[in-house]
């Protein structure tokens, strides 16, 4: 099976409320008083990093990747459950997660330790506490609210590419913690744009019913010259956020597009329109 | 690094105090008026399953292995986090989660699902609730307490060997969770017995820091003509529990040994004593 049919398939089994019919990054649980936020993110060898990787960065951006779900719901940091494979660079891997752990003020919790055999895969669950309720969705977005982006696309591309002043963006991403829970109590959408900007807004746009329409000129870019690659790389890891039009913002943020009632297609950049996901950013499987 | 290495240098990262230093199968999370209990464990082909292995097989037990160490704990489900690499038998695989997931009544929160090359891993993050606090733990064995088992060992074993009337003990094996929560109250130390009797029981003793004399008269066992190796064969996911001589136990279960204070070595089996935990039973990695 291929990623969309399986995740369809999932959604037939016993489904918990939380899991907010599994359209979202985060699963959102109610416990009493609190409200806990959990994600769950694995990253294989081949398909998420190379066979040749420092594995001090592949521990560093396990841990910044799910992080970044818990920003986008504004989220404080409670721990992680590890799932490691042995294997080659081992003490690297705990380096990078030493680091890792200590910068996001994100304690270990527990997890598993296994032998294998062939490519390595590890898989971490972070655990957060919503700082804010109504938890942040994807799906909140209403027509008359703006878009903004919280920082430029592109960078973790060309750090890929071997560019030496982007390459910490691609092996060292930092989860906006802080921003996603001051922009928490003010946002009707948000997600990190892991997939790529142009994917992930689709994404938002057909969680919300709505139609978003971008402003190419106002999207910030790494690199003008690869505009199209730049918004459709991902990485990234800015917050991608709706809100009404005319909010005090309590940070920097791009204004980038607004949202209409749903039109024909979903997403609009400039006088192009995109009715499906296809082409529209990195689809894994 | 070999597992003990690996997970010795995991206690020099930041620690969450309910990772109970990384010594026990759960971690314990006081949130608000509730506990959670949590836990991570994964799967991997080649070390956990076979290549040819009935995927739906491999999904229940995925399930059934996380779901017992909250038995353990004498918790109830609230929900689960799969990481899925995509696959052989992927229908298989869902079909055997659902199976599992509605048996016990663990509903799916939410997850991650990969693409990646060569032998597959799989990896759940269990949740449960507390059903009485404190949280029984390995380590509060204490001198004068019996040690019980609820249901013998060696099935698994002589199901993975082919002998079809313990087949379902290995392919399908079942979470004690109402027999867990039942305990839960009553018991000093509570563990599952995955990696062998001999090993865990080891293992309580030294957390416990008490000797645990179990008598080789006493054990259930699935074929008596293959003790010793019924003894150090894991998988069969009974469980294993120290309390006061003389607690009035609210199911059946079989009497193994009893503790007492600690002597030259942790474990003894009749005349024979264990000082290391060489030799005792499954040992990862």
């Amino acid at each position: 099976m291929n990623e969309p049919d399986f995740i369809a398939a999932l959604r037939h089994l016993p489904l918990h409320p939380g899991a907010l019919g599994l359209m979202d990054d985060c699963a959102v649980l109610p416990l009493g008083s609190e409200t806990l936020v959990l994600t769950h993110d694995m990253m294989a060898e081949g398909t998420h990093f190379r066979a040749d990787a420092d594995m001090a960065d592949v521990a560093w951006k396990l841990v910044a990747t799910n992080l970044s779900d818990l920003a986008a719901k504004g989220a404080e940091p409670v721990g992680v459950l590890l799932g490691h494979m042995l294997g080659r660079q081992d003490a690297r891997f705990l380096e990078g997660l030493h680091e890792a752990l200590a910068s996001f003020a994100m304690p270990l919790l527990g997890g598993d330790t296994i032998a294998a055999t062939g490519a390595r895969a590890f898989g971490l669950t972070a655990i957060g506490r919503a700082s804010h309720t109504p938890v942040p969705s994807r799906s909140g977005a209403k027509a008359g609210d703006g878009i903004w982006i919280t920082g430029p696309v592109g960078r973790a591309m060309l750090g890929f590419e071997g560019r030496p002043e982007h390459r910490s963006a691609f092996d060292r991403p930092v989860p906006q913690l802080a921003e996603g829970r001051a922009l928490a109590p003010l946002v009707s959408a948000m997600m990190d744009v892991s997939d790529g900007l142009l994917l992930d807004a689709f994404r938002m746009a057909r969680a919300s019913e709505v139609t978003i329409a971008l402003d190419p000129q106002a999207i910030p870019v790494a690199d003008p010259a690869r505009f199209d690659d730049c918004i459709r790389w991902g990485d990234d890891y800015a917050l991608l956020f709706a809100a009404p039009s005319g909010t005090a913002l309590p940070l920097p943020a791009h204004r980038i597009g607004t949202v209409t009632a749903r039109g024909p297609a979903p997403l609009l950049l400039g006088e192009q329109s995109f009715s499906g996901p296809e082409g529209l950013g990195y689809r894994h499987g």
